[in-house]
């Protein structure tokens, strides 16, 4: 295993000790390991609580800030979270006006966040409101999923959801654009490389040099399928086809996302947004924004995901809402 | 090689489609491989121009955009673009202010613009300054270099020098910027892995499971040495020495850069800041301005480098100014 690290046993405390000497607009709880606005605002808005198991980075840590998450809880590398972390988070970030749960759909955080939305409801008369992402259109069921698995919408709807919520929305209108988003994404992933848990020391899975796995999961859950190794534009059409065959993208604009899964260089990536942007083109999808970079990653593994958001004016409005965080730069 | 492409062949062309698709900011002339501003300005302003070879992602088209470059040359993978493709660039962003050429010193490159300079002097009476970069403090000549090799601090150079010619600076006084911070910054590079360029189709170097290399270039060419692999403390402590051994940073506060080489995620990039800090603390560096991510990137080789650039108001304040260009968000 060849890592950055010091030891797997420290990945997590250490990679949040870097994260807060190098943001200067996040502090972190390295107690309960949650990530907060440095200069939260005083009352009055809604407040964003994301989390999950860390090796996803940028995603959620890197999404504290201005225009998207109030706090993110995370958990060991592919663990969820506590709902000790959690409901620390929620009874933080409380302004009075209520929070929203942003839930990937895994069985350990939808568990957690829901037992944690009890205990902060229950024990400081915090309102919680839950939104669960299940974008994922290759696989229904799953290794730690019952239905679809929650991925790249999520980076989207932290965005998006958190213009409005800096607008000052009530809980139930927040709510109701995170379910608008959530229920209008869809993506789908590949991977050339397995990725490698610090705390296993060896790849998750084999994967020989001339195959790649497509509909891979983000903790190196099985996709659909494996095959040889084929074009960018091969790639691109498999993961492209499943996601405009399980919903119709034409009409409205879309926000499409590129992503790499963390092992993946950027040239790669741009060379796959390019065959990914001809095919949508080609099916009639008008793609208004577009997002390429790293943004919910695997460790490292080699790979990337496309994800497609259908927007109408009010989701690109606040797409376009000024956003300061560190992993996500002003949305074009 | 397990990479997303079409060919090997293909693999700038292809890229330049996507970046071109993706980032409506820039526009990319195909024929001579230059990506430039969309929008450029009227008249008035120093133009900056870079380039060099593909595969350092986001570096240089990435940083294409307002407060950063107005055009960068794109050249083959690791192969310097050729005169042709710089004196066309700097024909077209020329505004009558004149034209700064930053170049990183690799003999290629350097030859190359300075005969650019040469024909864009002689048959469009263009006025070109020149900055080159070498702030690698790993060695003293190399592969492909006479003196030290340019890296991390280019990153920090188009930034600063973008943001002084934004504010309508003269060629004299942009030119002045850019060696101050040529002058005042210095980097150093470890490789846990190779790159594998896709026209060679295997690794660049051998490096054995158990092995790192120290001071390594960003074209894989040799570092100061290898060793068995280590702490990311350790890592840090081999990366940090040698640049304070080389500059006094004390004094004036310091912009540090963590930068991933392509393969390696975030979490250990974070990881790595980190140790870092805690060795510039102890060291007695006042760090002002961070920025942790992959900047200036080696293909897909995992490791990561250090860049500390030593910055008085001036620089400061510019590295303050906005930006909008896809590789480099608002620097904090």
């Amino acid at each position: 295993m060849k890592k950055l690290i010091n030891s797997p046993e420290t990945v997590l405390a250490d990679a949040l000790t870097g994260i807060e000497a190098a943001d200067p607009s996040v502090r972190v709880d390295h107690v309960n390991r949650v990530i907060y606005r440095a200069a939260p605002k005083v009352d009055g808005k809604v407040a964003l609580v994301s989390g999950g198991g860390s090796g996803h980075e940028p995603l959620h840590g890197g999404f504290v800030g201005y225009g998207m998450l109030d706090a993110a809880c995370a958990g060991e590398v592919f663990t969820s979270p506590t709902p000790d972390q959690m409901q620390a988070a929620t009874k933080e970030v409380d302004r009075g006006a209520g929070v929203l749960h942003i839930v990937k759909n895994y069985t350990g955080d939808v568990m957690n966040f829901e037992m944690a939305a009890e205990l902060a409801a229950a024990e400081s008369g915090v309102e919680v409101a839950t939104v669960v992402t299940a974008d994922d259109v290759a696989v229904q069921d799953s290794l730690y999923t019952a239905g679809r698995r929650g991925v790249g919408v999520t980076v989207l709807l932290e965005k998006i959801v958190g213009a409005a919520a800096e607008e000052g929305r009530d809980l139930a209108a927040v709510k109701a654009i995170a379910d608008k988003v959530a229920a209008n994404g869809r993506s789908m992933g590949m991977a050339l490389t397995s990725c490698t848990v610090p705390a296993a020391g060896k790849p998750t899975f084999d994967l020989p040099e001339d195959q790649m796995e497509i509909g891979i999961g983000i903790h190196g859950e099985p996709g659909r399928h494996r095959e040889p190794l084929a074009s960018a534009k091969d790639i691109a059409a498999q993961l492209v086809e499943p996601i405009l065959a399980d919903a119709d993208f034409t009409g409205d604009p879309a926000i499409v996302m590129l992503n790499g899964m963390g092992g993946s260089p950027l040239i790669e990536l741009y060379l796959m947004y390019g065959e990914v942007a001809a095919l949508l083109e080609k099916a009639g999808v008008s793609v208004a924004r577009t997002l390429v970079g790293n943004y919910i990653t695997s460790l490292d593994m080699a790979g990337c995901s496309v994800t497609v958001l259908k927007a109408d004016d009010e989701i690109l409005s606040l797409w376009d809402a000024p956003v300061e965080t560190a992993g996500l730069r002003w949305g074009r």
